[in-house]
């Protein structure tokens, strides 16, 4: 089977997406988008033996490369709305390709997201590069860069989760709850939206909370105070891991694709169902200090560098 | 150096580019479309040793990473806009890094593209992924399915050069018209949006003419006679190679970015100093017959697969 036959079979869908005047099969996607709407365009890659270990379901595969993205576009605000592929891979094996394919679209249908485009071609290792793109209302979207001193800083769902989950794939111990947080990630899509006109800045937890909190911290010229026991952690982290290594999974584990934001200390949201905690207050200066009942916690960390 | 450093040095461009709102280092870009126009969204992917040899020059690369893009564009008749950019490598080689972005930014200045996102990984081999974001006016866009019996097929350009520079580059001699054909390829982007509202179809020559404009054929359910006497070969092309390989070159060869289109028998279209050639005309039926002085010629050729 060649590629132009695997992306009939497996990638095209023929429900109609709105939005979507030329999909998949021209020279490039029409695409018609909402007036009084601002794009948002991320890109997110998954490299074989680097973002995921060799030998993961196909179908994991396809859905966390979906929701990487998802959680970027979340972090802006936006309602991700269409996506491209740039698939390589070594050969073409129908089983795989179909699992792949699967997990992608599961992920991406939760959102509401059509895949308009592609390219698949032959290279040595698999590596996934999806690219979406999404909207927002005119002058809507959140950036890194809004922090205030004073903003209260909250993060979603648990955190560490997922960096635990892929040591015990990696030890070839079974944790089920922290594994599928490593391989299916809840992009916070809805609430993400939810935040539009709340949130002074965000950004979502790819590196770990401690990194990318710096991030934020960093683009918005201010400083930040967390307390380190108020991080919220699963019981299934707590059950198995002491507490040593929860307060590491938690500020440096990554791969966790939470938000993390800022908002003024009298905003209202509605989370609904999902759990979210405030950790923490924006400082004037532009560091990160982190305390305990015990008082200041020394912690450094920069967070996942690819060529450190 | 790590990524960021390497992204902030060589990659962000702080000249202001229309339409964007925010461009590299936020979770996403924002974008700004403007009214009244549809989006055109691409991606392609070259692969160290599957799309260019190994050892090419970084700057080279770089060009034509985003000329193969362009000129996807280009075959729809959009304007491209914005770029994003998924770059994986085996280590972060300054010299190199600053070639790769030279030669992307040389080719997206030409065409007024600015890079507004991108994510830079570490894998075994080179991998370059880039999406662009172009615009048409609403209902503009060009396809492929929109050929009608009787409309006149031309290409752009000379074709088969990229192919030969292609294959003496791998025999270690040299022209370096041909070489720099397959190289700097020139996507034909300001003629692609001068064709809107007088092509009835088009398509990119990425994979040579005869599976390409098979392709057009196909998406269009109509046939195709074309005059193998009439394909346009540069004075390199007929001076080195015997008119055999001439002929393969121009059939087969792709690689050469040029774009193939139809058009009623009584359109007008100013090409400027580009050379524009009629080569055939659409039939009904969904065969490609192609003819030289001599009467039929038999050919037959799928075009490039991964997979195959």
């Amino acid at each position: 089977m060649d590629e132009f036959e695997l992306i009939q079979r497996y990638f095209v869908r023929t429900d109609e997406a709105r939005g979507v005047i030329t999909g998949i099969g021209d020279d490039g996607a029409v695409l018609r988008p909402d007036s009084g709407f601002e794009l948002i365009s991320v890109i997110d890659t998954l490299v074989e033996a680097v973002h995921f270990p060799t030998g993961i379901a196909a179908a994991d595969l396809g859905y966390r490369a979906v929701a990487v993205n998802l959680s970027d576009v979340a972090a802006m605000g936006g309602r991700p709305r269409w996506m491209m592929l740039a698939l390589t891979m070594p050969d073409a094996d129908e089983h795989w390709i179909r699992g792949f394919a699967e997990g992608l679209h599961v992920a991406a249908a939760q959102h509401g997201v059509a895949l308009v485009g592609g390219d698949t071609t032959k290279g040595k290792d698999v590596v996934v590069s999806i690219q979406i793109t999404g909207d927002v209302v005119e002058g809507g979207a959140i950036h890194r860069s809004g922090a205030t001193i004073g903003d209260a800083i909250f993060v979603t769902g648990t955190i560490g989760d997922a960096a635990a989950g892929l040591e015990l794939l990696q030890a070839e111990q079974d944790n089920d709850f922290l594994l599928q947080r490593f391989l299916r990630p809840a992009a916070r899509v809805d609430f993400g939206q939810s935040l539009v006109g709340v949130a002074s800045a965000a950004i979502d937890l790819s590196d770990g909370l401690y990194a990318d909190l710096q991030k934020l911290l960093s683009a918005s010229g201010v400083g930040a105070q967390i307390d380190l026991d108020l991080l919220p952690l699963s019981d299934e982290l707590r059950a198995i891991f002491d507490s040593k290594a929860q307060r590491r999974f938690a500020l440096s584990g990554g791969d966790d694709y939470e938000l993390c934001f800022t908002a003024p200390e009298d905003a209202s949201f509605d989370a609904g169902t999902l759990r979210v905690t405030r950790i923490g207050t924006i400082t004037a200066g532009e560091k990160l200090v982190c305390r305990d009942a015990g008082g200041i916690v020394e912690y450094s960390d920069r967070g996942y560098r690819h060529f450190r």
